[in-house]
């Protein structure tokens, strides 16, 4: 397994534990140009699978059918933090399609907003399936089956149509047979899928490409726009991805995965990065990708401030004394 | 770096993520006897240390000075889940040695307990210090600055007479230099020290081997005894290092610290067992344990009847399917 370092966590200035993983930087011609560790990595995909899951959506026309604008259309991408305005637009959405939280079958967690604020809900208070952070995306799912007159009690079922048309549209999109996108079931109980970690790249690559790649039609070009114009609606308030957006706006669409999954897609040049720490924990991903960033050219000042906070984060301890911190040791590696 | 496979997680039955880390199995004469990975990977021993922090305590007669028996004593190793049974105790500590929760200086956090749960406390419920994990430690700490009449307020600075009494009595156990120490500062604001993970199995196996060690007197048999005889006090209901001692009663002790660390001593067998997990996640902490006191030849259908739930656990989602588990991948090498 070649793995390389990412990042470090100390404790009194010496490394208490680390974190290894792989990179991979292609082209939108899936030429691999950097990597660190194993390029090909195989990879669950998790949620930065959402643009993708949106394709049977857009290629239908299901926008137009429903009245969904780029605001929908960046939940549909999400993993939203469950904050009134991700709330309320999931539910708007499901009426659109006649449906309500009811038909939804992604299950219940408490809103990420609640710990990225550092909060915590209330004993008795209640969460429905519309604070789940793929609440979006699961509308947009059930909004293709009844656009299509299909099953809603079964849309996230492997033979689904709606599923199988899924991965038929992700095989397409990272240039892999149907049959190379190893299934699982992912946290939100839509399958989901692993490939190697280079094809996420390249399907970053061609999200950013967008509507200049007119092979795909200009369903990646609508999905990027919209999740570039709405960050705060694809993840939410302090979040990450939010902060990568908004440091390069219209240019940079970012999306992280659970098991510490990253990608990136890099319009201006015209690149895909994929990020996977091995044993799945976030907190090596967000100074591994900026060291990343550094290192291809991409970081200016205007992209460093929003950044600033995810860089080399400090580690304070219950009394809010400086423990540690959390270093970048990812060193790219030209192919 | 040599780091070994520790655990892996998989989804649909394919790999996702995967920990490595080291292993340390030694006898009380510190002779290492087993391995995986580097045997001397450099630890921050967090609450792991918490039995040699009771020394200076144990060995200046504060049990008898104080009237603390082995609940008590317990507490003092404990990383207890502030449970009513963890707090009302520490309190009648405090009370003890004249001292109350104001006193403590170990901070804040919502009890361990709920989380083992899977429940949540209400949102304006508050929490004492007296419900931090580490509270019995610093009771003691406290104990022992009054019988001695040392400044109170000042209790974990590292050049505090008792944080140094600690130092050297850590580095005697661990046969070490005090030098070879390296310092940081724990979670719950006291010092804390790095060592070669193999230092840190002979402390375990020399607090299994306990009063039959006399060159360490008989403070480390007594608090053996009383880890071994009210796990639910070092720990608490639900938890990893319960099962571990209600497992092999009387001859196993385990204790658990931050960012993947196991410490188990093992009287019948005078062995001494460290396990870092590199990146720092527990949660292939346990299986990995499992595998090499199998690997040992430690586990009877005695002790794998308590382990069972903590072998091979099953990961499940939001709706409570399964999605995978946690795998052990250990291999042990004789020295």
């Amino acid at each position: 397994m070649n793995l390389a370092p990412l990042a470090e966590v100390t404790r009194g200035g010496r490394v208490e534990s680390l974190h290894a993983g792989a990179v991979a930087v292609v082209n939108s011609r899936g030429e691999l140009l950097y990597h660190a560790g194993d390029p090909d990595f195989p990879t669950f995909t998790r949620s930065t699978l959402k643009p993708f899951q949106a394709l049977p959506f857009m290629r239908d026309g299901g926008a137009a059918h429903f009245g969904f604008g780029s605001r929908e259309l960046a939940l549909m991408c999400a993993s939203h933090s469950g904050e009134p305005m991700h709330v309320d637009l999931v539910q708007a959405m499901l009426a659109k399609a006649g449906c309500d939280e009811h038909h939804l079958r992604c299950g219940c967690h408490v809103p990420i907003h609640y710990a990225t604020a550092d909060q915590r809900p209330a004993a008795e208070e209640c969460f429905s399936q519309l604070h789940n952070n793929c609440s979006g995306k699961h509308a947009g799912f059930l909004a293709y089956c009844v656009q299509h007159g299909l099953p809603l009690d079964t849309y996230i079922d492997a033979q689904h149509p709606l599923q199988q048309a899924i991965r038929q549209d992700v095989a397409r999109i990272v240039a892999l047979p149907e049959s190379d996108l190893m299934p699982g079931i992912d946290g939100c109980s839509a399958p989901n899928y692993a490939m190697p970690l280079s094809r996420l790249a390249l399907g970053y690559a061609r999200l950013a490409q967008g509507g200049s790649a007119p092979e795909y039609g200009n369903e990646l070009g609508q999905l990027f726009d919209a999740m570039t114009s709405h960050p705060e609606l694809v993840s939410g308030s302090g979040r990450a991805d939010l902060a990568f957006m908004q440091a390069a706006p219209g240019d940079w669409v970012a999306k992280g995965g659970a098991e510490g999954v990253q990608a990136i897609g890099i319009r201006s040049a015209g690149l895909g990065i994929a990020i996977k720490v091995a044993d799945g924990n976030a907190r090596a991903l967000y100074p591994a990708a900026i060291a990343i960033l550094q290192q291809l050219g991409l970081m200016d000042a205007g992209a460093s401030a929003p950044l600033a906070p995810w860089m080399q984060p400090l580690l304070r301890n219950l009394r809010g004394l400086a423990t540690g911190d959390i270093r970048a040791t990812v060193r790219l590696v030209q192919a």
